[in-house]
This record gives structure tokens, C-alpha cells and sequence, in this order.
């Protein structure tokens, strides 16, 4: 059996959302699909340690916002490896509230989905919810992120709650391709890439970037 | 509230497949995600009415073979625009009998996963099944075919009992733009692409492209 024949499942990159008032959040996924179309629902796949989690099941109710391919590291950084626990991830962002509530991210964003909770169901560590669709609308007209386009182009991992997480792998690229991690926002600075975000050209060397400094990611580098 | 926000969830294009014996069959899906790493299990979305769905229930097993960008509309049709009510689906077609049984696609497939049905659930139209994975293997090394890719490089369309298909957009965009459909199998020809994979050139005309003889893809066109 070889596991790495998952990773060739194919998926966007979203923030998924929910919540309403002050108990807010939102979190980075990548595992949402269109269930049927008449009436319109989809289902998406959270993890159960998650904050998000708590809130869909409070409210029964999510928004599903699809990242454009000009998402920055740092705003999946802030979405996908911090803990609305500590942070209000909103802040700082643009978003919206929903007709049901629910804040809804609008930047960087090509189209989302609200939906109001149907059916659940549980899987181990994490949770399938389908929900119907209430609202729905373009934002940007812009290619959607997809999830390889996120670790092939801009040298993005998944974090530990993430259904398809890998930690043997992680670390064993992490070695071999010299890469560095910011211990706060998760993001990978490989060289050979560079960084797009920045206009840092691939083959620059980590000590010469100035990312330790003037990098928006938060760091020290590992 | 605009439907065409769900056209933007990405997806890769799979075939998925169960049955024992002589009654096997698969069928064209997008909609596969990952549910959990430890262990790790797969949810796939299937419409009611497909003779794939009745084996899966039947059976409690299905494998789901990821297509690679190579694979030729003809492929598709055969899996995606007939049923296995008519016709073998994997007469003529490189397959194997996995572990549990099933068949499993390998042509022009990057990677396949065989699971267990642990629980599903019924919505609407569709139902969702949820599988622990009991094997897994990369076949081909190539890049696996996005549902865009289809759409867009490929010129293909979705079937009626699809989780996405959308009656309005097909009618819309034939009459716009002079595709030609063809009846059997489902493919659309649109002069300006052409069709990459018998060569004919983008900006061909129909009459002039050979294709009602010497097509691959069951003519007549509509």
C-alpha cells in the first residue's frame, strides 16, 4: 500500500467559516465538494480539535469563501496555522456578515458559498457537514487557488489537523531540499523557489533575503 | 445569490469503480476528498440513480482510480456518458481485480485507492460514501487531470446526473459559442480549440475537421 496515491486527489484551498457576534473564525480547508445541484449543497471535512468545528456545530450554519491564486502566504498563514483561540483572524481582513450571520472572507477571494447545516457526520478525527446552499456569490474575477498550485508554486505545507496531513514527508523534504519554516505562521521559505510574494528570485540563499527582518511572515525561520 | 460561485470549488476527475464477478462497473466522479489521515479514509459522491451507486451498496467496497491528463475523451465518454446497463464499460480497457474484488481502472490512471465502505450518508439525489482505504498505489508518473483541465482544455462537459451539472449553462454556451455534441458519448467539439487529441487544429470548422467519419467518438453529432 502506498499512501502518496492520496496526494493525488485534487482540491481548491478555502477559508471556511462561522460563528456569529463575537465568537468568530474561520480556517483554511481544502476538502469541499458540490453534493448535488437541485437543491444546491455541499459538503466540507473539519477537524474536530478545530475552533470552526465548534461554531459550525453551535450554529449550524458555514461559509465557504474560495481563495484566488493571488492569496498571500501571510493571509493562508493567518487563516491556516493560528488558532482563533489566541486571535481574532477577522481582524485586519476584509470580510463580510452573511445572511445567516456568519463572517464570510472577501479578499482574495473568487466566489463563496453560506450554507445552512443539513446533515453531519463523524469520521474519526474529523467531521463531515453538508450543508444547503442559502447565498452565493462572485467576488473577483480571478483564478481559483488550487491545493497543489499552493505547494508546488508557493511552497505551502498542511497543518497537523489538515485530512490530509503527512508528517513523514514534511520532514523528510524539509531535509533534503534545505528549506526553512516560520515557527509562528507555518509558511516555507525554500530556496530555490524564492518567493514570489516578495520579488525574492528563486536561487536566493535564506541568509541573503532579509526575511528574518522584513519578512511579513512572523518569524524567527526554524 | 448566484449558482455559478460553486462552479469555483476545484476538483480532480476520478473513476470510480465496484461490482465482483460479472457484474462490475464504474463511472466518471469529481467529487472525491479525504476525510482523515490516521486511518486514513476517502468520502466519494455518487447520484442515486448510477448503476455504480447499487454496487457500492451492494457490496460495500469501491475503488476510485485518479485519472491522468492524458486520458482521451474517448476514455471519458466510455466511463462518463454510457451506462453499464448497456454496455461492459472495462471491455477493451486496461483494469485490475483489486484486494477487495472491484475492478480498478489503469489506463491513463496516476493513482488508485480501494476502500471499505464505513458509513454513508443519503442526500437529496446523491449519497455520500465513506471508505477506509485497504489500498493504494501510483501507477503512472504524471499529472492528474483537474476537472478544469477538462472542461477547459478538453472542451468536456458534465452528465446530467452529476453533483454539478447545470442545465442552463450547457444549453447557453452550445448555442453561443457552435459546439457540436456528440449523442453517444457526450463530447463536445468546439472549433476553437480544436481537438488536441486526434490533432485537429484550434479555429478548424466541424465540416472540416473529418470528424463525423473518422472521430473516435461515436458520431453522429448533434
Amino acid at each position: 500500500m502506498n499512501l502518496k496515491a492520496l496526494r493525488k486527489i485534487s482540491y481548491g484551498l478555502y477559508v471556511v467559516s462561522s460563528g456569529r457576534g463575537n465568537e468568530i473564525n474561520g480556517q483554511i480547508s481544502n476538502t469541499v465538494f458540490q453534493v448535488c445541484s437541485s437543491p444546491p449543497v455541499i459538503a466540507i471535512c473539519i477537524n474536530k480539535k478545530n475552533l470552526t468545528y465548534g461554531l459550525i456545530k453551535e450554529n449550524k450554519v458555514f461559509a465557504a469563501s474560495v481563495l484566488s491564486k493571488s492569496a498571500s502566504m501571510k493571509l493562508i498563514g493567518r487563516f491556516g496555522f493560528k488558532s482563533g483561540r489566541e486571535i481574532n483572524k477577522f481582524e485586519g481582513v476584509k470580510y463580510k456578515i452573511g445572511l445567516t450571520g456568519v463572517p464570510i472572507l472577501t479578499e482574495n477571494v473568487v466566489a463563496y458559498m453560506e450554507a445552512e447545516v443539513i446533515a453531519s457526520i463523524e469520521v474519526k478525527t474529523h467531521t463531515i457537514f453538508i450543508g444547503k446552499i442559502v447565498e452565493a456569490e462572485l467576488i473577483e474575477n480571478e483564478e481559483p487557488m488550487t491545493y497543489s498550485f499552493y505547494h508546488e508554486i508557493k511552497g505551502g505545507s498542511s497543518p497537523e489537523n489538515a485530512p490530509t496531513y503527512i508528517k513523514e514527508e514534511r520532514i523528510k523534504k524539509g531535509y533534503k531540499m534545505k528549506k526553512y519554516k516560520c515557527k509562528i505562521c507555518g509558511y516555507i521559505y525554500n530556496p530555490e523557489r524564492g518567493d514570489p510574494d516578495t520579488g525574492i528570485p528563486p536561487g536566493t540563499p535564506k541568509v541573503a533575503t532579509g526575511l528574518s527582518k522584513l519578512s511579513p511572515y512572523n518569524l524567527p525561520f526554524l
